[in-house]
């Protein structure tokens, strides 16, 4: 068996379900202080993190990834335990193959072998890894982002292993994400009959007018590679199904994801600057998912690049789509960030997955980085 | 025990929760025949309706009422039983007291007076009874008006009983009621993930202008002594809760309350044509809940004023205020139409009851108007 396919099984058997790190970390921890990096363990509340480091000076690169997972739901809708890994027809299967353990193994083997050829490389390569990915995400990078920047760290560069690839190892190259930002309003009236509206102050019709502005707006017109801001209403609710009763407050809730154009603070005050132009009685929490960052055309892009047709065969798409990721709290350190993982078909479902012969890539694709940036 | 609230505690003795009418329409039915009344019991589906009428000729006056009562609710709730009458200190308890069989009481004893001191008095007086004007109101008046028309029957006023009073017997003369129509909207779109929209159809989007118009719109500035014409959304529903999901569809209920110078046909066709030209995919379902009625100055409202001032000291007020009922029916066919009824505080409440004083009141004050009107 495989190295890297011995490592992913080894934490696959550890049940770390967000934010509980089961032990993974300090098994990594071990086998990196083995190799000769200084490993710091940062625990904050429930959550671990790890910060293994090897070299001094920079130029830094950072390799970004979590030993979380999301929980696996019922056993029985698994082929097998979701917490035992199992190969079949060259497969390996069980919560946390994709998504991102197979990912953070690899990470772990192209290190040792890379201090070990280049045990005087120049700069530094550093691990970081926590237990709150795929949760509140408060107390995990965002919090180790804190320290560092307090510490005065630099990070040139950063590669977080998330399952990007699409249909084949290394068929995508995400070079950014946008930012997510979500309001909770509540539109405040006076609850009334229907037959005496002179009595009542219908909050959906006081709503109406600044949520149709608030839709219709074009916010820009597009960010580099970057799709435009954009605004989407994806609940309202008011009225108790009684239709003689003009209900007393509307609920509604939006989300934005934007581009670079924005920060999250300038939105939000343009969002309640319609709600106050329109006269609302209103309460809004905000809830700041994170700022988008982008990585512009430079030493890392066009080593990720290279590396990426080398082992796809093609030039891989790059894109700064999809959800979010830890990388948005290394990136407003300085950081140039990409992402480049296994195949994220079965991400977060059951029967979660990765090819052995992906898998077994992935470590000569993260060391074929390691020496293009650093050797 | 006077004959009116002996013959209301008759009929609260008769639990006719609608569309039952438990037998009390026979009973005032054995009574109206006695006296000289020719009797049409017209029953369709579950409702029983009873016509009956005295005289020949026009003009034709219409006393209006229903058998029927709302479910009384849990008997736990109430001072003594719903179904069986009580007097306490000169106040008569039990469910349908004030609305209506104290006022149906009145009316048959005012019909045997009236007959009796004028057995030949000039055109017709006529006794409307339904089992069903708490209800659907489908089988009810409705279907009467339908036959009384298809027969030819001119009317040429209706006094309906329902308790109008707001304070003291007779301080309210109600000569109108405005027109109900309701609407359920669904809008539909086309659900998806909020961060790629371009890949959906937000139907709250899609909705949100024309629902802001229709809001905005002023129908009319109001008709004679009518309020203007009200649209208000009750209801507006979208969404799962989950704030990354545009959902596939809006549901938005609405209802109009509006005075003669509209019709429910024509108000349809005006809120369509707004949601045609915002090119919305839309679904919608139209509850006609009864059309606008107002009676002008004339010998009904002229005589109902003068009797009302007698008894209650004092000039009514006049209003075209308040919910339906079922003169809605009648007015198409060109009566002109007044309601006049006790006070309705209790109504559809626990303890529901009717003073003594005002029940044995009301046969003098139906009397003295169809003395004004047909003797």
């Amino acid at each position: 068996m495989s190295e890297v396919l011995n490592l992913a099984k080894e934490l696959i058997l550890r049940a770390s379900v967000t934010p509980d790190d089961a032990g993974c970390q300090a098994l990594l921890a071990q086998r990196l202080q083995r190799a000769g990096f200084a490993c710091q363990s940062l625990r904050y509340g429930a959550v671990d993190n790890l910060w293994a480091t090897h070299g001094s000076d920079g130029p830094v690169l950072v390799l970004l990834g979590h030993t979380d997972v999301v929980p696996p739901g019922p056993r029985a809708a698994w082929a097998s335990d979701p917490f035992v890994p199992e190969v079949r027809d060259g497969v390996l299967y069980g919560r946390g193959a994709a998504d991102m353990k197979g990912s953070v193994a690899a990470f772990v083997v192209a290190l040792e072998r890379f201090v070990a050829a280049h045990p005087r490389h120049p700069g530094t390569v550093a691990l970081l890894l926590t237990s709150d990915e795929e949760g509140d995400a408060i107390d995990g990078v965002r919090r180790v982002a804190e320290t560092l920047r307090e510490r005065g760290q630099r990070i040139d560069w950063c590669i977080t292993g998330e399952p990007s690839s699409k249909r084949k190892l290394g068929d995508l190259l995400r070079v950014g994400r946008r930012g997510t930002l979500s309001a909770t309003l509540t539109v405040h009236g006076v609850q009334g009959h229907v037959a005496y509206p002179e009595k009542a102050r219908n909050p959906i019709h006081l709503a109406l007018p600044a949520l149709a502005e608030l839709a219709a707006r074009r916010w820009d017109d597009g960010y580099e590679s970057f799709p435009p801001t954009s605004l989407q209403l994806s609940n309202v609710h008011a009225g108790t199904g009684a239709n003689n009763v003009i209900p007393g407050e509307l609920q509604a809730l939006f989300n934005l994801r934007y581009n670079p154009h924005w920060t999250a603070a300038r939105l939000e005050s343009e969002c309640e600057a319609v709600l106050r132009a329109h006269g609302l009685d209103y309460s809004i929490a905000w809830h700041r998912g994170g700022e988008p960052f982008h990585t512009p055309e430079g030493p890392l892009r066009a080593a990720a690049r290279e590396v990426l047709a080398r082992f796809a065969g093609a030039a891989p798409e790059e894109s700064t789509g999809g959800g979010t990721s830890d990388a948005r709290f290394l990136a407003p350190l300085g950081a140039q960030c990409v992402e480049i993982g296994p195949v994220n078909a079965s991400i977060h479902k059951v029967d979660e997955h990765v090819a052995v012969a992906d898998l077994e890539a992935l470590p000569d694709l993260y060391l074929a980085l390691l020496e293009r940036l650093l050797a």
